[in-house]
């Protein structure tokens, strides 16, 4: 595959950021790839690992020269970096995001950009795990994953295929929606489900060690997540979340009643269709 | 490791009882390993595989020379094959099962084989997962696994040691407590899980595929598990599960009512303990 863009900086070299780099070097996918973070330790880091052609000392200084910026840093910094960015950027260029809600972080960079040349599309691979850091970053991250994009009244068309096509050529299905929907199916498919693992394990017994099923391990795995990370995730994206802890909620107390009352074959029922909905969720 | 018995018998052959099975014969722990099931046509699959030296046409023939008997049917047939099986072995012979649930198989059998020379230990390796049949048995199922014995007033001494020397044998960590502890543990650390992974499930969008994440894939892998054997669990595991749902239900309505009211401070708190409690499930 030929190279997309001769220039593309990423702004935020943890795990996203790092494997984004490393993925386009791999795949030659841009001429020069310059990483910029605010530790100058994570830069060398990155460099080292081969996640950068170079690193830069500014914000200005990385940018400046770029066709496309993805911009890697945790969803409570992305408007301000977005901002700072664009600010700098030469006309045209095209300004992305990977951050784990859309609707505020669009909103807030398209209001931001609004007398701008530079155009904004919102991004989101998911691809993200329980662990941070640029040393956990790899090529791999994105192969078979989907990657979702925003697309409002004013995304640009052109800038919205220059990000659709360099997400797919890092191995990625694009899949693009409008940032209110891509919140309300995230707060379902990730935000929820991190909740239940934290109550899961916060639910157990003092020695559930001693009894710890590989399917437990598997469930509770993103428990492990950074807080820091998700309390801003789940509060910036709340009102959804709720909605989508009460459908939780309402399934559970179905599933509570029929087990309560010994209800045989209406309980098998509805685990033959929830395992219907499961094999539903792998057939792409 | 030389043999621990001259002959294994395998009742049911399953994911567990195959995998057994494949086990016992890599590692040679016993010289003859006989197997049975209700279906011919599994039995010959079984010895086709290697799970088996030998399929046996009915429960009498496959557990007279048998000093272990391993019943490995799901948890509703156990205490029908167990009385069946002994009532054939001979005398000083060793019973134990695979069983999810242990309270009532274990109190039932105890009951029935009061006056057997025949001593039984209820047992349950914790190496299930939402596969089942013969092909998908493998040799390495139980090896870093770990296995949980019950020990009652009745429990033999010597057939203790002779169930927990088997298991250690094939890979696994072995664990005692007592039938109604076992329950109470796994009713927190699996069948809970069960219950969410299929309220999860049930409670996504249609177009939830379109936003899947692998860790959602993990976390509802075992709503794919069986109905037919499932419901059986549950129900017959009533009262200690519907305890662990309350349980859950207290936590997760603590972390909404945080997110509700926006108390970030004290929700990355709540996190922070939640991630250490994972990190001891995986410090054995």
């Amino acid at each position: 595959m030929s190279a997309i863009v001769k220039h593309v900086t990423i702004v935020g070299l943890g795990l996203i950021g790092g494997s984004v780099g490393m993925a386009i070097r791999r795949r030659r996918l841009a001429g020069d790839v310059v990483g910029f973070s605010r530790n100058p330790a994570t830069a060398r880091r990155a460099k080292t690992l081969g996640a950068i052609d170079r690193g830069a000392a500014t914000i200005r200084e990385a940018v400046r020269e770029a066709e496309l910026v993805v911009l890697a840093a945790p969803a409570d910094c992305i408007v301000e970096l977005g901002r700072e960015a664009a600010s700098c950027m030469r006309p045209g260029g095209v300004l992305t995001d990977v951050g784990s809600t859309k609707a505020q972080i669009v909103r807030r960079l398209e209001a931001a950009l609004r007398a701008n040349t530079v155009s904004f599309v919102g991004g989101h691979p998911l691809a993200g795990s329980e662990q941070r850091g640029i040393d956990a970053a790899r090529a791999e991250l994105f192969d078979g994953s989907t990657c979702l994009l925003t697309k409002t009244a004013r995304t640009s068309a052109r800038a919205l295929a220059i990000v659709r096509r360099f997400w797919r050529s890092l191995g990625c299905r694009v899949v693009t929606m409008t940032p209110p929907r891509h919140d309300a199916l995230l707060a379902a498919t990730s935000h929820l489900p991190h909740l239940l693992a934290w109550s899961l394990v916060s639910s157990l017994p003092r020695d559930a060690h001693d009894a710890a099923p590989p399917s437990l391990l598997d469930m509770t795995r993103i428990a492990d997540s950074d807080p820091e990370l998700w309390d801003d995730i789940v509060l910036s994206n709340r009102r959804a979340l709720l909605a989508a802890v009460d459908r939780f909620e309402g399934e559970l107390r179905r599933l509570r009643s029929l087990i309560a009352r010994g209800r045989s074959a209406a309980l098998r029922r509805r685990l033959a269709i929830a395992r219907a909905r499961r094999h539903a969720l792998d057939t792409r």
